[in-house]
């Protein structure tokens, strides 16, 4: 490109929002990619960078292709949460040769950042941010936020502290410009500051957020030092994370997430391991009413209704499911409360199983002209529908308690075992009045 | 309760964070709840109510409870945006009388929000936001902001209008302290302000702020005039309600946000709706089997795995259904691309199909020594999945072409639809190749 109109690109691509500018450069294809990164600086490949969103797995990919010293001013120039969130992506030894050639500030709030666990407020929280003391006026506390702000994560909320670095208040920019100069910090700053611990699990974080409306939140350690904020934008792509998770796994897909430019192999690798559990335990399905051989044989006309029974169970431990682990995500069921869902899902079921039974005998009575099979039906229904919701709000329950990811319960997971004890109930009752049934 | 009983407890009471405040009171039986409205200001319960979140219908009976005047006095003083989300739940009548009694202005506020469609920018917006000329000094626009401060929404994004009250740009409290005081505001502004007309949808104005990491968005007519901002509180509810929105229709229950303390009834209400449409989906493909009852007289042996070829037919519609909602919901699946996503499902059917049915005709083969039979099953499974697989991504983009939401499509419905041209599969074949079955 010549001289003008690599001139012209950069106006027109600076121009635009870092938003737009990742979803531009996602877009591109390697040798483009080469092009941009011989026309723009690491300060702006860093604004990009913070706003692109690539599988993990294509990090290392991109960072290989630059220059190592430009990678590694990029990584400086980043805030120092996003760049943690590139290098946790990358080999190790990958990680420790940027590191090393990085400017040395950013690589040691990296390296700090870089020992929080994934998952954790520490993992997603940022330490550029501004603190400033209880005793300090609020005109030098100003002072020290226009000295700050090009830097900062955030200048809207100022976290106070006090000589031993313990959190000591919050004060809102909007609070400080409406202050007097020469008041004390101490004096308008508010005390009662929510914090998180540095060990927080990010999705309580992000809870903590929504609900008190907060754009930061500071994260203190065991002893309330102050070590780092949390802002509202890294948290709404945790609550996104969160949501697309749950549904995911009540899909039974290891991640829906999926992009159309996947090619199928990538989308049946993601959605096969269920598929097959699947289909072994609709094996154990079969042999079980492999063992009702006989009572087949001789009333051909109970496998009409299989699927129908099977369907019923599986939906209505899917619903319970979907409650109970929306319940332990939300943190609205805790321990105490178990013993009440559990009540209540059995007289759920009651409810809907008496209303769907009843409807059942009475529809297979028209159909059929057969009150007996129709009674049969009904109370497999019936029974079954009590039986399917609870187990449909108890695994998830169980799974909790055993510290297992409650969600991991999948959909197709509770249908099938939902679809064995339906079987087992129809086939059984099914088996012990076969006398009375032509 | 005595005078000093009193003020300890607004003394406590005051001092609590609003959303503990909050769930304090949604806590509260009615009795308490009258006690509390005495020893409140209508402004104090105004911060209160903000924050309440309690079902839809309850609103009616708290703003009842209270002196009309109280009530009237409590929505002046809450934020317009959330005074109209309550006032949306009341009869008519109600709103208009609370309207008549309220402050002047603050009805003619919530008058005009309550013109915009549910669901719209112009529904969550709010119109307590600070708007400064282009042609103003940055010490100037620093008065104002001090002055507007107190009933401002936010004050960290100060939208600029030219003479016509015509969006013009934008700039940041972070920059307006930063910047020298005599600099003119159309100097330092960003004219390239991103903003969303009125009638925009919720969901995508919430896309908008997520990606781009707004914390507030103007909302302008369609001449461009600016109406109101949106921020990121609001946005984040949308967010959460769209994503539990669609949770729930994949479970199959109408809204999976229910507390463990409702009583059945309310629950199995939720629930009922599409166990009773899979019952008669259920009969239907019952009565599907039954016209093939001649085939199951003479071989009983293949009912054994009707849950089986069911079950993975209705996962994997399941799976490719979830794929295909979260694509339209994000936007990433558009008009041209579904042509190319059926393609895409198709090819992973048949990989997913193979791979499955290979699986079964062993397993089978192992299990009955019956390589006929085998090859029925899995040849069954291995068309099915293939059907089903483009049944759960076909029938969401149909109803997306016909501006259905096509979460509606829930997972009990394709599955059941699933359930129905697995049977039709595996019966058509049985019948086809009965003679060489024993």
């Amino acid at each position: 490109l010549e001289k003008n109109e690599i001139d012209a690109f950069r106006e027109e691509f600076l121009h635009m929002h870092t938003y737009d500018q990742a979803q531009f450069f996602e877009e591109l294809d390697e040798p483009s990619r080469f092009a941009l990164y011989e026309m723009l600086s690491p300060e702006e490949m860093a604004d990009i960078f913070e706003n692109v969103e690539i599988r993990e797995e294509d990090y290392q990919e991109i960072l290989s292709e630059m220059h190592p010293n430009f990678a590694a001013d990029m990584l400086s120039e980043m805030s120092a949460d996003d760049a943690v969130d590139v290098l946790n992506e990358l080999d190790k030894e990958q990680v420790a040769s940027y590191l090393t050639i990085m400017d040395e500030e950013a690589a040691d709030e990296i390296k700090e950042l870089l020992h929080y666990e994934e998952y954790t407020a520490g993992s997603i929280m940022t330490t550029e941010f501004v603190a400033i003391r209880e005793n300090q006026t609020v005109h030098s506390a100003m002072h020290i936020l226009r000295r700050e702000a090009p830097e900062a994560e955030t200048i809207y909320y100022v976290f106070v502290i006090d000589e031993q670095k313990h959190l000591a208040g919050v004060i809102s920019l909007r609070d400080l410009i409406i202050a007097d100069e020469d008041t004390m910090i101490s004096e308008v700053m508010n005390e009662r500051v929510v914090s998180v611990s540095v060990a927080e699990d990010q999705e309580e974080v992000a809870r903590i957020m929504r609900d008190y409306n907060f754009l930061a939140l500071p994260v203190v350690d065991f002893q309330q030092h102050l070590l780092g904020i949390i802002t509202v934008d890294d948290v709404m792509d945790v609550l996104d994370e969160e949501a697309s998770d749950d549904y995911s796994k009540l899909a039974g897909i290891s991640d829906v997430d999926d992009t159309i430019d996947h090619n199928p192999l990538v989308a049946a690798k993601k959605r096969l391991p269920w598929l097959i559990i699947l289909l072994f335990l609709g094996m154990m399905t079969a042999s079980l009413i492999g063992r009702f051989e006989d009572t087949l044989n001789q009333v051909a006309i109970l496998a009409v209704f299989i699927p129908l029974i099977g369907g019923m169970a599986g939906n209505t431990g899917t619903q319970a499911l979907a409650v109970a682990v929306r319940g332990l995500a939300t943190g609205e069921i805790e321990e105490e409360s178990k013993i009440k869902l559990l009540i209540r899902e059995a007289a759920t079921g009651m409810i809907t199983g008496a209303s769907c039974g009843l409807l059942v005998v009475l529809i297979v009575y028209i159909w059929q002209g057969d009150l007996i099979l129709g009674a049969l039906v009904g109370v497999s229904v019936f029974s079954t529908l009590i039986v399917a919701t609870l187990a449909g709000a108890f695994i998830p329950l169980l799974m909790h308690r055993f510290k297992i990811d409650p969600a991991v319960a999948s959909g197709p997971f509770i249908t099938t075992i939902n679809d064995l004890i339906s079987i087992l109930i129809y086939f059984g009752l099914a088996t012990t009045f076969m006398s009375y049934l032509k």
